[in-house]
């Protein structure tokens, strides 16, 4: 974190400032978690303001800003603006409400300083949040694991009659008693004809015997999430089922295998597309094949038939692509990775063949 | 909802439309939850934009729009604004990010119309939703119900050596298997000295015996909030804390018979922080009596010492005076109300005379 306030100061000019207010990238640059507060970065100091309710913790655990306890907020920033001699501040546009901006904006130019909102800051924190540092990767290691540990635990218990909502909630529940913080999203636990649904809901539906189970599932570990999906036959399968299953695994190994330092996202996603367009379920595959993760679970870079980001050792993305027969059935296969210089590292450490689970007697 | 769009059209001249944006309004206005889409509001028509994954849900659930099925979003709103002769649109300022805001401007300005980023629509927002109508109340109690069944159901597993988060984790657990779809807040369950601190966090900390134990806890039904606090005593507690427990109780109490349409929300909060000052704790009294609850957990009005808001009827408050001695314990008592004519309706049936519970063998 130290690293990314030293970035950021790097491309400060003297006499400018960045102003970081949103609650999501304030925990980015500091690893505290405030509300009602703001980091003040100039060209030489870094200033983490927070009020009374905050203090204490936040000067245990951030040693890398001026911890500054203020009552008023603007009260705060106006004295480090005077002390500092800044003249100029940046803000965010994409985690800022228009009223919040308006504000800060107008009293900033009260104080005779230029308030400039405009992509710059959001530009510069999209770029640093694509390369996960040491302390990132443990986070989402450990939000890989334990929702790796919780699927586990939660299959466990399936049994005849479970609704996929149980489901959900047994493994939330599970993930939470492991150390998650919460959910990286609305955890999709979906069997039978929904399975073809890329984002269905679980919902009051009993998990189906002789179907697909599909389980894109992640937890949020000291504010980092995780991603994974697992499709499992529950009972048995028919041939056709098995087939889709061998060609999105084969789709999801081939860009797995693509993926390092150098290669271009778009190409990535073409080698999934590919062999499921060979297959002749191209129009079945409508989503991309993956996105980065890291304090959102949905960041950049995409990995998608249109984006150009280069791969570069640090970033982490899903690599997930699936087939979706409308009707009858669907299939994806997703794992989360970390880019090497030679190749990756894959978080994910469940296994990836077809497996088969029975539903238990209640 | 027809009733709030209706609200809405009658203070839009010819041509002037609102067009709403964040998930928050959207689902307000329409009872429907989904991204990335948009309501557009003009004198003689409402029109719910929504991408392809939702339409088939959207169609069926909501009667007072024009459900409309875009690919790109502004060239569906282009099509409303050039068939329905908008020419000047009013965006939000709360719930809406600058970037987000920017673009709909320009894409505006761009088609002809002028944009206005003002507050004039959020504060159209925030007097509708002072005023909950009757399903709105519904969901409210509902969400309150799951709370307190939830906590019972809680309270019957309270152990020796459970910790503060294993309660916290057991009691969403319970919310959720009851149908909320979240928590309305990280509950606070904590005991012992911590409950001198209004918001602590739970976590590994067992709860203690011979001590108090604040659940502070609400749940999400259908997107309305309920909010709940009880302390209870766990084991034997000595006479001071009896006492203080009495004197937030009597506090409390008094707020709530203050409580009917026509009475300023100072004077409400005046009444139980006058009992409190006359029993010589006003300076361990420190946040405000109560808060408006509704699609968020702290809305309109403010119970506080600096809130002019005249209640009326279909208002929703909570009462929660406190009690906290720093080093030694505290307490807070707090009901959820709906404000009547001549009164209240008490959506919190539980009762709060001091009860006490034993922490079993495990």
């Amino acid at each position: 974190m130290i690293n990314k306030i030293k970035k950021l100061q790097n491309s400060l000019a003297d006499g400018s400032a960045y102003l970081i207010i949103s609650e999501l990238h304030n925990f980015y640059l500091t690893g505290f978690k405030s509300t009602d507060g703001a980091l003040l970065i100039d060209k030489n100091n870094a200033y983490l303001l927070v009020d009374s309710r905050y203090i204490e913790a936040c000067e245990l655990a951030v040693k890398h800003c001026k911890v500054v306890c203020f009552s008023r907020l603007f009260e705060g920033i106006n004295e480090i603006i005077k002390s500092d001699n800044i003249t100029t501040v940046y803000l965010e546009q994409d985690n800022l409400c228009v009223s919040a901006s308006n504000a800060f904006c107008a009293k900033l130019e009260e104080a005779g300083v230029k308030a400039v909102s405009d992509n710059t800051l959001d530009k510069l924190l999209s770029e640093l949040r694509l390369i996960k540092d040491e302390n990132e990767k443990l986070k989402i290691q450990k939000a890989q694991e334990i929702s790796e540990e919780a699927m586990l635990k939660t299959l466990e218990k399936l049994h005849k009659g479970m609704t996929e909502r149980e489901f959900a909630l047994e493994l939330e529940y599970e993930m939470k008693k492991l150390g998650a913080s919460e959910v990286s999203f609305d955890l999709i636990t979906i069997s039978g004809k929904k399975t073809s649904m890329p984002h269905g809901e679980p919902d009051e539906s009993v998990i189906e015997d002789n179907s697909f189970f599909t389980m894109d599932i992640g937890a949020v570990y000291d504010g980092y999430h995780s991603d994974m999906t697992r499709t499992v036959a529950i009972g048995e399968v028919n041939q056709k089922m098995c087939d889709i299953y061998s060609i999105v695994l084969e789709a999801q190994l081939t860009a797995l295998e693509m993926v390092k330092a150098g290669v271009k996202c778009s190409d990535i996603d073409k080698a999934a597309r590919d062999i499921i367009t060979e297959a002749g379920y191209g129009d079945y595959f409508r989503h991309s094949t993956g996105h980065g993760v890291g304090i959102e679970i949905h960041e950049k870079p995409g990995v998608s038939p249109s984006c150009d980001t280069v791969l570069e050792e640090g970033m982490v993305i899903t690599i997930e692509p699936g087939i979706y027969l409308p009707g009858e059935f669907g299939v994806r296969i997703e794992d989360m990775v970390l880019v090497t210089k030679d190749g990756y590292h894959n978080f994910a450490k469940l296994p990836k063949e077809l497996l088969g689970y029975e539903l238990a007697d209640k």
